[in-house]
């Protein structure tokens, strides 16, 4: 902070530079949108889809691809995806729209934008269909991030062979995101195999007592291996995290 | 019950026999201790010691010994097994005592007492020591009902390796209890590799959230296998579902 | 392992057989839908209808009875069962159907498709009709693993006599599945009047506190009788568990 | 309260004199003992021994016995009785002093003293020993109140033969309070044989999931038959429940 | 038990009715509908409408009529009740429907029923018409087993002047039943004003934390005064304990 | 901000002087203990007693008293006391040292120290002694922000006319904290007779469920009056909110 | 209460018009709609909408203009704003209607309405749109009840940079109510950069662990600042709460 | 594994040292003490103080010696701490011991010992002393796993301004523990300021609804910012997982 105030007290910046060199130290305020939230962060911003009205969506969309080139939606239905390529088909510039039915995102950019591309590899790791949604949440925004994201399916405990099998190509991730329906215990299993770090993802399945994903999270939180954790379902915090990391070691590559 | 009635009405049962049958065939009453309770249920009656002085437990243990010959504690300290020690010499009988220090249980048995003898085969699966006072009661009461009892330890998922080392061992067994601490994976791991009954024993280590067991107990009842669960260190039941399984098995090898 | 090892040493094995069998040694992977569930852990592979569409439904019925003759699905409604028909007429061979609108599940076998027996009995008690589709569950699965199922319905501990009724049936059974709506008193009481293991089945009825079966589930937790348990309205594992028991019981006939 | 404000107007009455019978038709306040409780609500004062000195409880039951002729302390050890006999002694008047080392109450009254009579019996129902203390207290109470108080002990549902047995002495009662420790079974079988008012008294048993008396607790919210209930451990309140209704009864007796 | 034995062995009773006997010592069994609930336990059977079809419920309240003159239905909407009357009037036998469309319950009695007149007033107090379904349910139960119930609505604390307006209203109630809403707080407030026993009856209103009535409940079963407690929304429970304590006077009043 | 950092740009502040206003614009840091915390948010710094060495408090407190002139320290106990009044006697200063011994503060002052004086009223009411620690602890720092308190007690909703008799002393107040222990009645019963805002203040009293002062906390938050609250035990909180609520008032008074 | 009744004693009061002044010491009963809420606790009585027709919301509309000149609706939709247009266009008076379709309130007043002006302001501070519900609700009461209320939108944690700017806007005001979603951390840094009253108000904002507000509103009590707090969306009361502080000084600002 | 295997069939490996590759593929069992954890999953094996006596830490930490020239206990107080340095100094081989009294954890090394060293920065943030115990875990771990370790305290959210000023030296790590006490807004807070992974830590601090760190780890769940999480006082599991990061990043510098 010092050398900002002895740069306006030599003249070098007016006090409207520095108020707003101050005020970016920490954010840029964009309106709603939060187009600063990533040079801050270092975490892209995103619309969350359910709550919305497909219109409100659309128009967040198109603010989003204005000041940013890019437009992430996560939980967005048919009807929200229909209604940002409408959106974005009244708007001069020419968008490329992703999205992904099963996992319920949706990415769009303009002609210009170009994602980063860090060299540093992210698993996502599930045990089957039902992990669909977080871990496809996970993996976009982990790609989005620049990272190079590997998707590692159909592991689950109750097979033990399989987890076995995946083990070389577990080991070759920089960080792994290991999604954890009713009990649990894949994330803990494969923390055990691995030296990589391993963030665990509960997932909202399973019924009855300890249903919703309460059982997973608990059990994540009890593991005795070196796991960290993210809430239920919270795929978007998992591959963030998952793509800070992966930047920490790219910019170490890139250093050099 | 009609064949009871009839048999009165033919004479052949005086209705004080009857009223004592009809009751017996629920249970009988030997005042507070259950001495009838195995033979109605299977399950000898056992003493639990925690909340009793050691008075009260030597008086218990040597009523124990009058009716069945034999006397059960679980959760017994030191001061504990030195008063049945001490109440039983005082008795006429002599006996044989036998007290666990680490899994907190006392046996003791008269000269005349005959355990029963079960062909069936009960595994106890531990991950450490920290399982070792549910995982003794269970062993020790489904012994006592007659079961083969084996002890498989050290069984942790955070060193699969240890766990599949054990498949053999495991398969061996016609039911197996499997101990689970903090996150409770070892139990549907195991059940995955087995076509054995598994019974999932949660222990209260593990803490801040889902400590206490409760992180375990959740992921047992979520469990996508074919598992059965009991409380949070309720060692003794079990044990006591096993040895019940164990002696419909050995039943049949007896039949035969 | 070693016998695997040393026959590919001594050139029995080749090196892809041997990793073929020491895969399999847990499990052998069919897709999606685990066809060789049922021969690593004694627990045929089922559908969960829930969650699905009926496309979905159709789909993984028909791949069921491909590779293992017959399709069991749980939780599946008039549409599911419609579309599992539909598909199965689509594909060449004849195939019987069996849907229980009650109890919400669907069996398909297709012509040569042979259910294993098994020479042991369970029981599948329940108080009432709000019980239905958890045991519904429950006996059908127990059924399809070869078990012998007899229903003991409108046993309710509010009207003692009922339960005192069953008694023998009860006691005829060498495994028994007992329902526990509301406050879950019924598989104690069952419990203290055999000596046959009990796996307690929690139900998801009630309201207010402890309600959707929390209250069951945790009286049967502290039941002081030598009960199992399961999730609540998990009839499905309740099933295989008492199925596992049925063959360890019926493997011991069989043997001699 | 129009009554008294003629009276007023009419010269009746003084004003400090309606004052005094418009703040009386609620309470009087004989300082922080509420010696005009009874006369009230119909519950006597009782002092809660735990988290008292033993001085504190000394100087509360000598000023109970000098606003009402009665102490009853609950929750009270050997130093607390010790103190009160020792408080008593020092003041001229004679008292005599019961004190229940097992449930832990303590009852002084001097010669004057003539405990109310009601003509209606209150049955306390325990299934064992763990169950003594709150039973205790309710039985107590429920006595101090005038009631004529029955135990009926050992009445577990785990042995049914001895709830069945004891069928007889429940249907006595006018009013029944049933101790409901582990998996709080035992009220709603007794309310199915019964059509008596059964008031559930969960006990802080059991350990686990649902220990310290809410499995007990959860399962008589949920009971299908017409129990009211009170908070675990809560004797006192069972008692004095139980003791209005058997006023209630008593009132028409006398009436007649 | 003795003297049906003692009867049978006399030759006085065959076999088959003492069976019949010693079954009715707890209950009889008339099918689904427990027709002789009344008889063993005091309180009528009803239908819970919720979670059934209309036609079920229209099913079972003939059944209902068919057995014991009047079919009671808890929980039922427009359509349910629909449902009975058609049902009804399919049958001969001439019949009353009532209808209380607030409370959701229905009541249908044939010409030749005689509702049962107990001597006793029954009180059911309210805060507001949140209480109103609750509320319903416990005065017409209470007031089919023949109590005479009386409304006293519109007493919330958080106006105290219309609760202390309502204190003589409440004191001539031999029992009282008070809803609890949102804190929870009238029933202790009115039970610290009256000698009669108050049943707290919580009510699932209020939202966030302690919402659907969690507030209530603990709130109450916390309170200081002699309250018994059923679950939440239970107005059933309550107005059937109400309704066996109001008995339990009558019964006193007509042995003069 | 940019005032200052146009003061800089003018020559009339160095930029070291705008860094440290800059920093004391949200405060300024007197090392572990918080001088700058009363200048800042108008709360003077407490010690924490409970968790802390005599010593350690001893070294805190005379810290504080150099810093601040006073020392205020919470949930201390007599050693703690002791240990405080001998570091003050090491230390040249005069001080005044105010033991609470059941309320468990204790603020020690030197000789210049003028309490600040704030001409508003706030009133802290109790229903019993078991309110004694959190209340005395808010009308503690109450106090020492300088406000005119005023202790309300005995005022229990189980005796509705003490609550009556003290409208008029709670309506002279500016602000009401109300303790509330067991099931927390009183705070919602207060709120309805004044217009007075109030903070509810859960007590940590009661067992079984809703215990330790749970149940006493959702009622408030379920309450139908204005009520704010504080957590459980949260004297301190409560206290320093109706302070700072005094502040504004007087704050006023002062202006005119 | 003397007074009152010294009056009628000198026959300056009629007994019945001091029994209309006792009730009215706590509240005067206009039916349903408290009319005299207002002067007694000095909140405004409102409807809430949620769980009401829209035809009882316009009637009780209708009613409460009539009584109090205004009707304050919350949680009301379209439909519901709808019916209260059209009931009060058939009531002859001139009433002006005001709807928040954003946070669910009306307001309508009728032409001779005038409302109270209180020289006290009260910020409202929210961190994004997903607070506008119960923000709205705050702002529209406190409003109501005559504050000067600003709102601050935009305020989050994440960007703490918007925090800082908003500070002196933050300590304009003289209470402040703070919405918390998600972690709810925003209360706790706002009232340590303020010296005003702040109020917590937790958004039912949030999914898995600790969603729905639960977080928050824990977050809140834990708070270290001076912190009160209210029920989870609670958005009225937190209104109120504030409305009452306003109150508070702004009768001192009259008094002078 | 099939690389194994074709060693093996080539007769380069034999059946033994396969079997043993093929087991320590996974893990290597060197008894109780998992020497081989590090080499297999990155993260010491540590010996946990708490629950062990004494001479079991003792002989543990000898045992960790001898196999891995480190002994590291966490969770050990004074007389372990004594034990470990006896036992040690009972061995031949000279030891070099550290205690940290504070955050009780103990690190012992041989002479020959070298700690790798990681070229990455982990920065451990604090807002006060209470956070000492779990901070000074995970830094004592990350440290131990060779890394960079900064600790960065009296960061707390209440004085927002430290945190602002220790803005460069959160910017400078490679991944951040922040700890959370209380509200555990901290983490969220710096989480907005950095674009480095940071790892949550809530702490067991509070008390009330929310305390001993649910309330934190509630928080740190629902934040809205890119965090991971680990148990309350998981000081251990947040600083292994730091220290994977940090290898991670290493490993590529290391690489170039």
């Amino acid at each position: 902070m010092r050398e900002i105030l002895e740069a306006v007290a030599a003249g070098e910046l007016t006090p409207a530079e520095a108020e707003s060199k101050l005020a970016g130290y920490a954010t840029t305020d964009a309106g709603r949108f939060d187009a600063a939230r990533e040079a801050r962060s270092g975490v892209p911003e995103a619309v969350l889809g359910s709550g919305k009205t497909a219109g409100e969506i659309g128009d967040l969309a198109a603010t989003a691809i204005e000041t940013t080139g890019r437009a992430i939606v996560t939980r967005i239905d048919a009807a929200g995806a229909a209604a940002v390529r409408h959106e974005l088909k009244a708007t001069a510039s020419e968008t490329t729209v992703r999205w992904d039915e099963r996992a319920n995102w949706l990415v769009a950019t303009d002609a210009d934008f170009e994602r980063p591309a860090i060299d540093a590899g992210v698993g996502v790791v599930t045990a089957g269909t039902s992990d669909a949604v977080p871990a496809g949440e996970a993996a976009m925004i982990a790609r989005e991030m620049g990272a190079d994201v590997t998707r590692i399916d159909d592991v689950g405990v109750a097979s033990l062979a399989r987890t076995v099998d995946a083990v070389d190509r577990l080991r070759e991730q920089d960080v792994l995101i290991v999604a954890a329906g009713r009990e649990g215990a894949l994330p803990t299993v494969v923390a055990g195999l691995v030296d990589t770090p391993v963030i665990g993802l509960p997932v909202a399945t399973g019924y009855g007592h300890g249903g919703c994903g309460e059982a997973a999270l608990s059990g994540l939180l009890q593991s005795c291996t070196a796991l960290s954790v993210v809430n239920i379902d919270a795929g978007f915090t998992a591959g963030t995290q998952a793509g800070l990391i992966a930047r920490q070691v790219a910019a170490v590559r890139e250093n050099d």
